[in-house]
């Protein structure tokens, strides 16, 4: 809209409103019926005014911001990216459940800390406080405290939605999908939690966008080491937040932040310091189960132990090569209470904008933890249902899937139903329908006389490997011609023989996708 | 929360507020800082008491009015339904597309008539005016306009949102999916519009959930009808609502409410009403273009001619049994503007509440038409893009097979790895890492030490076809025992032959769908 056309309609609307309190005191000063009416003529002319204004708006063609519409490519490529992680879900055989895009306002109210200000909140209109969910975890909690349920390997697919100031070309949205998989159940330590890492490895390797690297910590071992650093406790979740910026800050502007902003004792601050920066395998969990300071703590002496039975497991699974455990990751949500991960590329980056993927957290394509505490805050008597999962986020592995993919089929369309002359809509129409019957995917022109050539480039447009012709001289001996748009090669088939051709030609043709 | 709980709080919020107000007008006044102080540290007690008063009242556990969480059961149901539908797409050659769940407010506007009221909006938080789309059809439209899309087949499975008053137990719920199938551009008559009734017939006929038929009619009819009756122009959208509940209400009440509540002239009424009711075939449209009243009307005309073309394609297409030409189909939305189409499940209704499909409307499970003037609503220079498309209604043949179906695994599991004996844990981990790395869909128990009889408890409940059992004899042995649970059937395969053997039995065992 126009700025001077904005003014305008904002000039009447003001008249409107003017107008309207005119009518609203005469009625209250009972004025006489005739006075009344004759304002009130006088404001529907302005209400009229206001809706032609209206209506004479340039329309905004967009979507809104920080979301974008997929097409035909973009869809292709995300499916095939869906696929392989959906794959992974139920090869470690995980159910999949689905719940509502909203859930009530206080279902999310307390689980996100700070950030619950990027939550979106529908309208109030008459009914529930509804908002948009934040993530697919909460739901999920929510889910197995309705239900009763106390265990499930579950994956759900979904979009998520928050109001932060869009990076879109950074694959940041508001709109966007998260692949979640979770095990919730009373079990032996860290045995679902192995197998969590495992499927973020299977997935990102099967993907091939590139190196990455998982890092693995445990709220335990951060609690315990601000403890026996002397970190008062009501500044542990504070602290907390200032370590989990050593991804993309040195260590030298956190501490400033810890001391300055958050008035912690630089000698406090200098003893976490030594620690944080330390990240390795195996033997880093030997050296700090050893270490004077930390040994002793009870927390940490939990992390650790479970960290090592972590560590063993992931060796067996063969992953350990690409598992790091650091003592710099925290994770931003506040319902994590033991291990925690991210896995992060480390190279390439994100080709569309050229950014380093780095260690700089903005190569973080997943991330996860154990939450033994969420399913309970649900639960009305408090029943604590024991969770671990991973969140996969889609938008920026797509990213890098579409800057390497160039050649994508955007339908699956075997065969196109073409004919030599005029007048062979009618035939056109017959053949096709066999062929949906018999279950191949077949398209043909909507022209009721295209022209041959127009039929063949649209062969080559879309990448449609097969051509049936339909002649009339072909129709009188019975057969269809068959060709093979790659090599330009033509058969005659006998009709009845035709379906079976195709299937044949079809097998061996490059699959679809 | 009780309501006693809930005074309580408020009495609380009050006393907040109250505080709130004496502080600020303190500092107004320029108040003695100690004064202040100490109204602070009480408003600050106060606000710590509602603190605690919110987190002590009972939490409301349940999903928002009309939506409802699908569990794995019925994901599984839900799943094979969408892949059907979705098949059939991609056999018809069509693309997929995405578009936010959520659109700019002014995209809906004017779209909907009398419906928009059920729109969900979102609270404006100091950014856009945005609403939860309420179709996929408006969507759609804004997306060519925006991308100057101007031919397209696509198709979008994708929630839609609609503040109807949930009639949940026939399957009507504020949150559904639809999944639709359109075709954009410039053709034809009728060539495209047949494959859309084509599309959905090959969807209801697989999905086998009864009898159906499609009652096809054509806004150009109705409108050429009414003008030949004398219906008043303004009155064409408001007589043709009326004729749109024929399918629930019987004649005589419709024109009770075309006369009385609507003001239409006896007559008009009673020569409307000797159309309305007529349904048939070819027939039928040879009759009404011979009619002397319809016949000579241009608008009437032109979608007789039409009808007579698409119904001589649907014959070549086989498919005329099931379709049926019939003047009470009128369809609620504003946007059609040539074919309209409805399917009628004929028998059987639903199941679960036990209501009869019969043709009371409350059996329909697709619906569209040809909307070519939509499109041109959202181009800035109201450039025209011919569309026509059908919408299914998932919910209702979603109810129906579940209520059909009972015997339904909700993962893809093929083997389960377990162990006879104590401390085997490390080798299950070592032989379900061979297995996954193989593609194998496996899983194991996450304790440490699982009785065996447990473990095959597991087999048969979620029905995984085999379990591989790890034991200290096998191991030493070099063997794995390869159990069939179906038969209890127990083989030994030499440790190297398993995968291989494996992949042999899976693929002779009952498919996992």
């Amino acid at each position: 809209m126009s700025d001077s056309c904005e003014e305008k309609k904002a000039a009447v609307a003001d008249a409107v409103k003017a107008q309207g309190e005119v009518v609203r005191r005469l009625k209250a000063e009972k004025a006489s019926g005739q006075t009344i009416s004759e304002e009130v003529k006088k404001l529907l002319s302005l209400k009229e005014q206001l809706g032609l204004e209206e209506g004479k708006h340039t329309f905004v063609l967009k979507t809104p911001k920080g979301t974008r519409d997929y097409g035909p490519r973009q869809m292709a490529i995300r499916e095939a990216a869906f696929k392989v992680i959906v794959d992974t879900f139920k090869r470690h055989g995980a159910e999949t459940i689905d719940t509502p895009v909203f859930e009530l306002k206080e279902t999310l109210t307390g689980k996100y800390g700070e950030d619950s200000k990027l939550i979106y909140d529908l309208k109030d209109q008459g009914g529930e406080l509804l908002s948009l969910r934040y993530d697919l975890t909460v739901p999920f909690a929510r889910y197995l405290a309705m239900n009763k349920v106390t265990n499930i390997k579950r994956y759900h697919v979904g979009k998520v939605y928050r109001r932060d100031n869009p990076a879109m070309t950074r694959g940041r949205y508001r709109e966007f999908y998260q692949c979640d998989f979770d095990i919730a159940g009373q079990y032996d330590p860290m045995i679902p939690d192995a197998e969590c890492l495992k499927i973020v490895h299977e997935i990102l390797t099967e993907l091939n966008i590139g190196d990455f690297i998982i890092k693995v910590n445990d709220r335990r071992i951060l609690d315990g080491m601000f403890e026996a650093c002397g970190v008062p406790s009501e500044k542990f979740r504070t602290i907390c937040s200032s370590v989990d910026k050593l991804d993309k800050t040195p260590w030298s502007d956190v501490r400033a932040e810890m001391v300055g902003e958050k008035g912690l004792d630089p000698e406090v601050a200098d003893r976490i310091g030594q620690y944080v920066q330390k990240h390795g395998g195996q033997a880093l969990v030997e050296e700090l189960l050893q270490d004077s300071v930390l040994g002793p703590n009870a927390a940490c002496k939990a992390g650790l132990t479970d960290m090592r039975l972590l560590l063993g497991f992931l060796q067996i699974m063969g992953i350990t090569q690409q598992v790091r455990f650091d003592l710099s990751l925290a994770r931003g949500l506040d319902y994590y209470t033991g291990v925690i991960y991210e896995a992060v590329l480390l190279s390439g980056g994100d080709p569309q904008t050229g950014e380093e993927g780095g260690e700089g957290g903005v190569g973080s394509v997943a991330g996860g933890g154990r939450y033994d505490g969420l399913v309970g805050m649900f639960d009305p008597r408090g029943r604590r249902v024991p969770c671990v999962g991973v969140s996969l986020g889609i938008e920026r592995i797509f990213s890098i899937l579409e800057a390497k993919q160039t050649d994508v089929r955007t339908t699956e369309t075997q065969v196109l139903v073409a004919s030599a002359q005029k007048d062979l809509l009618e035939e056109r129409l017959k053949l096709i329908t066999e062929l949906w019957g018999a279950g191949i995917k077949a398209e043909m022109s909507y022209k009721r006389n295209p022209k041959l050539l127009s039929q063949l480039q649209v062969c080559e447009e879309m990448k449609i490997p097969f051509v049936c012709i339909v002649g009339h001289a072909e129709l009188e001996a019975g057969v269809v011609k068959l060709r093979t748009v790659l090599t330009r090669n033509e058969d005659s088939i006998p009709r009845d023989q035709l379906i079976e051709e195709i299937r044949k030609r079809t097998l061996c043709s490059p699959s679809p996708q």
